[in-house]
């Protein structure tokens, strides 16, 4: 890249006003960051303000005219480049997002920014106290706001879309309503069958597990992953995340409950395998819109590859679970590995998404889905949502939160994000995730005999060299075709969840 | 104010346009904050870069003509303004901080905000293994910086000046030397006079004293003098700081040292003197360039009069002794109020600044000042300066560092600010600090008492009234004179140290 910009001064001023760009938008997800780990309560209402003045400078930068006319020189004057070479792909990836960016105003911008972290400030105080009234207006406010935000995008198929490719490019409601619709087929009667059985006694986990010990574990474990410390961190907050404000500072969040050791150490694994997707981005690409995850569905894929695949694997824990014991010996002495293991793939259909099994997991995407779909479509209204919610329970998986906490104000992302585009990537990466961890042991069979001696670099370079990389330079159905010489299919994660569980139950 | 706003439009764009810069020197801020507290190493690079481009940001909408052409005709309409009304004050304030701001290029504050990056990460580095050779190019370059700067503003006496007036506005090199010389006079003969007195045993502080309770005893005490923690909050640090992100989330950071109880315990208050400044600002003034203290001078006088004239006063102990005791009982069962009291007010000469007495930190501060202006007038030359340093000690203290690192490199300052306006600010506030502490005790007798009762509020009402809420719509002159009735004078900071020591020695 460095020969061509000397002989491109067009790409070198485009670089230059796209660094720029990124360092807005850097120091915006650092406000994100400290709002959700740091921030005093007398912050808030400042920090909503000074987060939509960077929201609304950043997207003025990137849809001023200057960079559309560098597109447009530049277009035309390296037409002669092969498709994935960086400069073709930096242009190309800047163009889609700057023909996208010029469609939403400003003003819109700084007005979505700023009724997002109200609405999820709403959402912080609502939850605890279990008061879905306090924040149905926010809610409200947020429906018609991503309402407000498709129509910025006419010629849709359905309102849904634009929020869908802007999370997943490629991907249509309805695309994914009829994957939901396959999955469905297949999960529940497996989720049947599983319920016929004896349950798993899972105690073992529900023990007291000081704090900072199992803060010291997790750290431990991630970093034997893979996940480099000297470019992350990890920090406590209420609803874990990754979060990127360079190529050297990738973080990640978590939270801890001393009365159940899955959710620190599993959150920690799964935040890991976002975090060192970024941090495996080639730093050619860094300060530029190529130094991104490609989408919402295949950063999942790394997160719930770490986490299921290989977290709640017999290798992993064969490796790692006496060191477990030696963390916690009057916890687990008497705990046989397999005990533990059968513990960590307990299948039970519960009431929150993020402490759902992998098997039950996707129904709880499909509920989301569905209900997001229905009101956008303004077939469901915000106050019919906790009993849509309930009833959506009821259906897919035969029981009903107790609580809106518990229920339609468990997960933040309609609170900070939009209604629309917000689930269907969970799903789309543990579909992924199957793909991609079975083209890895295609590659290199000896995967899980390293993993049970504690060895993941082969896997790490594999996905390193397949998937990282690349940054946003490949869509994700260019990826999986790159990366594992097929389309996206629902047969590997099928054939996983049957395989495993067929072991275990 | 929100009157006027309506009936004057201009004056309206003028606050959004304020607002916006305001937000993105927050940003900033944030940045700075983070970087030093919790950012890995790895993030480094990116960061200076991030606020090289937050600080050109800012600067090219400030410097932007049309907040010119609207300070222009703000002050054409506006002329029959009182000039304390909030409404003039915010047009004068900020046509003087326009004034200066347009003389420097965007270019240059983009390179001297890299550059303090840089030169920050080399010192943090540095520092540890006592390598001044490792910073020396970096300072070289900052001191090159430093003069460019000044060189913006001609017309000066001195070179030092346009730096000074940054921090403290109405006060010139040669006035600063002249107070300095002053202070040496009467302190000199203070110093020698104590050094000939048997040293007080101060080993009571010397003890292992565990990080966590200390920082619990200090959270403890800083929460009582009036620190609003809803609107703030405390973190560790190389170097403690007070930072402000809005009205609503101002914070300070510290260090803890579990070998000497006074560390922890002493920055706390200052930097909570800090905070409580900034925190008390009449929340009209959110978000312009009227919420800030007015000088770094009557800054550090609330830093110090918290920590010295409250924090180390007897009054102060008589209450909190018994809640220190029961925080480390194996520790002080046996010391008694007195033996601490004396201890925590020990002089000697010694040679970190920040851990110096109230006798001896001017002499310090002396030390720096002159450093600073012989760097600056070309009659010192950076590789040198370890040297001078040492001979400063030697001259104003009888004492020589035995390393770089608690010598030339043990203050940040010139690391991370310029060479030049850095530490005159420290003693203009020890003096204010004596003189703003008389003219409360003048107004309010009863606060020596009410302090022996844990009761600060007489104290902090007095303050807020006739200080911290005016943000810096006065000069510090104006400042000292409405709120005492004097204009600044060292003799109630002469007269202060005289009858505490005179009393303890």
């Amino acid at each position: 890249m460095q020969t061509l910009e000397k002989t491109h001064p067009k790409l070198a001023e485009l670089k230059t006003r796209l660094t720029e760009i990124n360092d807005i938008n850097s120091a915006a997800s650092l406000l994100h960051w400290d709002q959700a780990t740091y921030m005093p309560a007398g912050g808030a209402a400042a920090r909503g303000r000074q987060l939509a003045t960077l929201g609304q400078i950043a997207h003025e930068k990137f849809t001023a005219p200057a960079i559309g006319q560098l597109l447009a020189d530049l277009q035309t004057d390296r037409t002669s480049l092969p498709y994935d070479t960086d400069e073709a792909s930096l242009i190309r990836i800047t163009k889609r997002e700057y023909d996208r960016a010029v469609k939403v105003p400003a003003e819109f911008v700084a007005r979505f920014s700023h009724h997002r972290t109200e609405c999820y400030g709403a959402w912080a105080k609502a939850r605890p106290e279990n008061n879905f009234a306090a924040v149905q207006p926010y809610l409200e406010r947020m429906l018609e706001l991503s309402r407000e935000y498709a129509n910025f995008f006419p010629g849709y198929e359905h309102i849904a879309d634009p929020l869908i490719e802007d999370a997943d490019y490629g991907m249509t409601a309805n695309t994914v309503r009829s994957l939901f619709a396959r999955l469905r087929e297949e999960l529940v009667p497996i989720v049947q069958s599983i319920a016929s059985q004896p349950a798993i006694d899972d105690t073992c986990l529900r023990q007291h597990f000081p704090e900072d010990r199992q803060l010291a574990f997790s750290h431990q474990v991630i970093a034997q992953l893979g996940y480099d410390l000297q470019r992350g961190r990890q920090d406590k907050t209420l609803h874990p995340f990754m979060t990127k404000f360079s190529l050297g500072d990738v973080r990640i969040t978590t939270r801890v409950y001393e009365n159940h050791l899955a959710q620190a150490l599993f959150s920690s694994i799964h935040e890991t395998g976002h975090a060192m997707y970024e941090q495996g981005i080639s730093p050619e690409f860094e300060a530029t819109p190529l130094a991104n995850g490609t989408s919402a569905g295949v950063h999942e894929s790394q997160s719930r590859l770490w986490e299921n695949l290989v977290g709640r694997s017999r290798e992993f824990w064969q490796f790692f679970y006496p060191q477990l014991q030696a963390v916690f010996p009057t916890q687990l002495q008497d705990v046989s590995v397999e005990t533990f293991y059968r513990a960590i793939n307990k299948v039970e259909r519960s009431l929150i998404r993020t402490d759902a099994d992998e098997v039950t997991y996707n129904l709880h995407v499909a509920i989301r889905f569905e209900l997001e779909l229905q009101m956008l479509e303004g077939k469901l209204a915000v106050r019919d949502l906790p009993a849509a919610w309930n009833e959506g329970y009821r259906t897919a998986l035969g029981i009903v939160p107790s609580s809106d906490s518990e229920g339609v104000m468990q997960d933040v992302h309609w609170y900070m994000g939009s209604i629309g585009g917000m689930f269907q990537g969970y799903t789309l990466g543990n579909l992924m995730s199957a793909q991609f961890f079975a083209a890895a042991l295609q590659a290199h069979p000896e995967i899980p005999t390293q993993i049970q001696q504690g060895n993941f670099q082969t896997l790490l370079n594999w996905l390193q060299t397949n998937i990282y990389q690349h940054g946003c330079k490949y869509t994700p159905v260019e990826l999986m075709q790159k990366a594992t010489g097929n389309p996206l299919s629902i047969d590997p994660f099928i054939s996983y969840i049957r395989q495993k569980y067929g072991e275990i139950y």
